[in-house]
């Protein structure tokens, strides 16, 4: 099959070999695929990832042995559990230490023809949602993570660290469901995209007062140092980014102030697809370009670019 | 009266001018007091200080408009907020951005025969309790604070990093309400004191598992770094220590096993002083030596010996 394979640079190859379902996993034909910001730290070398990267996608089952899934539209959790741990007795495969993850740990990915998935992670999509739209469900579990951590009031002060992909779609998850943040970053481009988005935005070196809540999506080193700052005494950090920077980071005033951080990765599909299927997201004004297998390596040039939300890989 | 006193260095002063209290404030005449480690660090510049320390103490008012606290042995919480501000109003004086804290900031402390606090900041104690008992609600505060930030279940297994003073009130917190922590320190001593206070105790470097709850007392750099590597996924770090080092600090591991970090500080006396009441906790092996204010100097070197536990001073 056709495949964009990472293995010390990323090439398009022709004739990567076709995945092979073992007992319980299901063949997907993947119709469009997501590039994100992992996808590009794994082409940078991240992960020491060797094989083919992506795991946004939205694709049709075409090889399952469960009648339930041949043959339909679906998404997939990208975490693939061993099923016998704690952590997966607990429903928390995603948490597994044994994990493979799709197209970043131990598993083929989203960026080819076709991938395969345990069933267990492979949920039907309804058809009244198109592919450029399901192929957000991944990212925006991320954002729907949050609700199943912590209980936020709809009267806190929320304030989104990064105006990038994660920002945009955290904060389009939470206006979603009636809460107002607002968005906070350096570029004035995407700060007025995100307005035409119809959230609040703000530049965020203007920020003087204290928030009840602080979500770090800015993926850059200072996010956490500036998350300390914005946040009030008791107040949350939510913390999306792992470029946290280590060095010079004072931790004391989280306990002077009582700050409680929340780690928050990867989020349940459930919820994030039905914000989509009721339309209380849409998605698809983040969509900046689609591109076919073969442009691969132009696709990933432009999702290098800091002023595109997000670039797609169309496999037909 | 006379007081220790910080001014580059801590001396004894016999001539120390006397409290005189404004308008809402009592006197207390002072009977014990504790040396903690803020205490220690103070005397090393901490928060560049001047004046009496001192924060821990029991002592009776001796002036006051308030007639329900005139005569009354008394406890004082140690922050005293503005009374405006939304901190304040929200009954959190010990976050008012304002705050005059006890012999930390802005407010002469309790090494000394008389201190001055707000009359909201004093509570009475029940005759059934001592005075060296007493002495010892506001650090157990800061350890049931713990409880009223997060719900811990019974059945979780917590892991308390640190065989120093705060870690064996947090630990005798814990046991005193039915939870079964581990201590974990360095010291083989202070282990086996422990273990003399009933308390299940651990070598820290031995320890292999991985828990629900990791609270770090270490007042050590390491501490976080470590809580890290002990705390299972979506586990809890409570952070009691303010020591955590941020070089070579890697906090990806908080985003991607979705860990929450607590920041937890002082808390209210009422719940410490009714566990002390209802004997839920004896303190009192924890006292090594009591000094006299006099002695004062002795005593600090007394408590900067990392095998005492509580060094106290008698103002009597």
């Amino acid at each position: 099959m056709r495949a964009l394979v990472f293995d010390r640079s990323l090439e398009l190859h022709g004739d990567y070999p076709d995945p092979v379902a073992r007992p319980g996993e299901s063949i997907v034909r993947v119709s469009v695929a997501g590039i994100c910001g992992t996808d590009l730290e794994i082409a940078r070398g991240y992960m020491q990832y060797h094989g083919v990267p992506g795991h946004e996608f939205a694709g049709r089952v075409v090889e399952s042995q469960n009648p339930a899934l041949r043959g339909k539209r679906v998404v997939g959790e990208i975490n693939a559990g061993c099923g016998r741990c704690a952590a997966c007795s607990a429903g928390l495969a995603r948490h597994c230490p044994n994990r493979t993850v799709l197209g970043i740990l131990g598993r083929d990915g989203a960026f080819a023809e076709y991938l395969k998935l345990p069933d267990v992670n492979l949920i039907p999509i309804p058809d009244s949602i198109t592919d450029d739209v399901a192929v957000f469900v991944e990212p925006l579990a991320a954002a729907y993570e949050i609700f199943e951590q912590t209980h936020l009031a709809r009267n806190q002060t929320i304030v989104v660290l990064g105006d990038g992909r994660l920002g945009a779609l955290v904060a389009l998850a939470l206006k979603g469901e009636k809460y107002l943040p607002i968005v906070a970053g350096h570029h004035r481009e995407k700060l007025a995209q995100m307005a035409r988005l119809g959230l609040e935005t703000a530049e965020e070196s203007a920020l003087r007062d204290k928030f009840d809540v602080v979500i770090d999506c800015s993926g850059s080193e200072s996010g956490f140092r500036r998350a300390i700052e914005l946040v009030r005494p008791r107040g949350r950090i939510i913390l999306k980014s792992t470029a946290a920077a280590a060095a010079e980071l004072n931790l004391a005033p989280i306990v002077v102030n009582e700050i409680t951080v929340i780690g928050s990765r990867c989020g349940r599909f459930q919820p994030a697809l039905d914000a989509l299927t009721a339309g209380k997201i849409d998605p698809r004004p983040l969509i900046d370009h689609t591109f076919t297998l073969e442009e691969g390596m132009a696709a990933f040039e432009a999702a290098k670019n800091p002023l595109n939300f997000k670039v797609l890989l169309s496999a037909t």
